[in-house]
């Protein structure tokens, strides 16, 4: 990969201060990039680092006096280092064509380019796309479809019917579309509601390692464009997860809950079912959700509360022992008090 | 799939109100049906729907007088759902006998009608029941065996000595018998106590999707006839589940925990070891259960207290800044009262 | 396996009562242990069974009067059972060399004594160690290294250049080394920061059951010797974990986060980004850390207090209905006083 200072500064909308014409091969950080290389200055305790990197060209928000090479003057450096450092990470590591150890249904149907592992499964009628990259393990139940140019890691099983977007990146050990957890009290014991939904999983979507994703009950279990997911994530029948709304580890999203857009879920969050999650609404790590969220609203703790709120009782909490023994003085000089009269 | 109007109120305990000989042929929602389904009307919110539904034939707990069909009076038209839909759902899907992509052991053997999906490996005297199926990835270690109409999804490793019942649903990615977590500290660091046991899982158990389930150190961790267990399911060495105890997504439970039957646990529940829960006892989800719980009991918290006591105290939770406020209010007139003195 | 008397005192450090030239072919429970026997006493609880056993030798920490045969006086009897039970425990099942139904890219080495099962994969340049043995479906992605006398369980994923040490025993479902978890936002959503890094794993590590373990941004996620994590733990990217710590099962560690030697996180605690715990710390089960923690220091809840507080407060919070109870009264007695003034 080789681009021009101003392909670069093109791509992260920046300007450039220097020489636009060098090449660039590579990205690294302030105190290890060479020649070739360009690096980002945006926290302020690197600012030695970046008057002496060896970098040939350097992204900042505001010019840097002690740096002699070209600069980009890029209004989100941090997200430049994203974009740059993506387009010159190393490939996924691809098979090459089709493996004789997997095994494709008759009626599947491959895009063109794609990289089917050894032990890979897919099952009849299924449809993948240009690009596709299946690792070893990949089970594609029947029907399912998945759109050009995404990664399925080892292990990853997609269950009947479920479609999966383009550009996906899936995780080794994820399960996409197993039954949604339904059952109704009988006579003899626990009488299962079959599920008889799928999943449909947007372009652009990540999940993480072994995180399951189960079907809808009727209709369809909906993650939509841009969402991302962190690893063992639960996420139960007929919910809807809106647009590049992000799920860290370990949250766990009970039935038909309706998330937002631009909403972030801290790790270990419990949703209780059919609660809704307005966009841009905030759920700190730890906390469990009883009610629903308005637009924006920020949420913490066991039940929920404002953080402020939130914030307040819990120093009270721990002073409960001193407001307790402050109810107690009170009592006794009220004793006396009423002694005196 | 078609049934008679007398065969399904047979099934669902019914009586016929109308022409008990229409053949149903399938199950819908009261706005989806058409001649020839039946639906179900147990939610007040769809009386409309009710009286406009195209389904030949209705379950209900009550005569609908805006229905002109044949109606079926059952004690509990949802229950009767669940039976009727799962009668009709579409079967698993199933590889056609035991594929050649398959390692079967010489030594294991399988009943009739199985269906063995390529990747799959079946170690030393593994024995498989009548119409099982195991999909792509499944690991069944040496000495197991698997009870008749079992179905194994994608990538479930059931390791050595385990025994799995029959009409079990063990959702992909499930691992059954790992060791349980047992160390000594010793001088060079921690000596694994070996883990000696296996699990035994009896008839009708439902497993959910990347649920652990150990053996036990001795004996067998052992889950009964009609447990549901949801997805991401911690289950550590020696504990008991009684018959038809509901576990929901993300709960742990820790070594030697004897649960009840007709036991509910919530989401995100965790419960420490060597505590008793009784029989129908029920646990909010995101509990720390740190004490046994008697039969009946319900609890909720952490640690968990009556549920009524728990609302209180979480309602006075919010409070705290204002029960501290009150507490310097009284402090600073008993303060001028007593200079008044 | 057949050890004399004399050569497991020496392997428990313990001090021989009787004759020490005994054969011991096994390990058993007092009441279990037949002729030939070695079984441990190390609970009073199970004195009586102790006087009853039919064990060729007891270990003990002080000489037991009414067991007649030979002892060994050792300062650990829970720690002599675990070494003792450790080495005749049945060895782990294993394939007879490298099977034709797996695969091992052409540049693959493998060491001496090796069990390959069918179905394993294993990519370009990777090293596998003496004496391991990878169960089916086992992934071991390009470049891996794997120590000697290592177990791979069942569908066990190892992605690219992780590194994983000797004696290691990783459970069914492990994902090793998926994508750390970091987006920066951008105009059209989340943009990916690129997981440059890699796992390193040191020997003597046990990983439990569907664990998954992030590689670093850049450097490198590093598991230190003789670390033992639970089932469905959550390692973020660039966690460090220092030796013979120990996690359980559902505990989740966000990235970045330092933990010391020696350390214990209970179960389902959960670990915000950028925090140190000391070592030898402990973190009881449940809690959310989120600052750091002293060597030494033992913490509680969420967020945690020092134990002894965490427990006052948690006792005071149910009496929150009495305490509010109370601060009425005196409200209202403060009124009355104020009245007769």
């Amino acid at each position: 990969m080789r681009l021009s200072l101003a392909e670069i500064a093109d791509l992260v909308k920046g300007e450039i201060i220097g020489d636009e014409q060098i090449d660039i091969t590579g990205v690294n950080s302030l105190d290890k990039a060479e020649k070739g290389d360009i690096s980002f200055f945006y926290d302020t305790r690197y600012s030695d680092q970046a008057g002496n990197t060896r970098a040939s060209a350097l992204v900042v928000s505001e010019k840097l006096q002690n740096f002699p090479g070209s600069q980009i003057i890029a209004p989100d450096p941090r997200l430049a280092y994203a974009l740059l450092a993506g387009l010159f990470a190393p490939p996924v590591p691809r098979f090459h064509g089709i493996s004789d150890k997997a095994f494709l249904h008759e009626t599947s149907s491959t895009g063109n380019n794609v990289s089917i592992y050894p032990m890979v499964y897919a099952g009849k009628d299924t449809v993948i796309g240009d690009n596709v990259i299946l690792f070893p393990g990949v089970f594609i139940g029947d029907r399912v479809k998945i759109g050009n140019n995404s990664v399925l890691y080892a292990n990853v099983s997609v269950m009947q019917d479920c479609l999966i977007g383009a550009n996906m990146v899936i995780h080794s050990g994820c399960v996409i579309g197993s039954d949604g957890f339904g059952y109704v009290p009988g006579e003899q014991g626990n009488v299962k509601i079959p599920q008889l939904g799928n999943v449909q999983i947007d372009d652009d979507v990540e999940i993480g390692a072994n995180s399951t994703i189960d079907r809808a009950a009727h209709g369809t279990t909906h993650i939509k464009k841009g969402v991302k997911i962190d690893n063992l994530v639960q996420i139960a029948h007929n919910v809807v997860v809106g647009e590049n709304s992000i799920l860290v580890a370990q949250a766990g999203i009970s039935g038909s809950v309706d998330i937002g857009k631009n909403v972030i879920i801290g790790g270990q969050v419990g949703i209780r079912d059919h609660v809704s999650i307005g966009d841009h609404a905030q759920v700190g790590s730890g906390s469990g959700v009883h009610k629903s969220l308005d637009e924006g609203e920020a949420a913490l703790g066991n039940p929920t509360l404002p953080p402020r709120l939130w914030l307040k009782t819990r120093a009270l909490i721990e002073r409960l022992p001193d407001m307790n023994k402050k109810i107690r003085e009170l009592e006794k000089r009220m004793k006396e008090t009423k002694k005196k009269e």
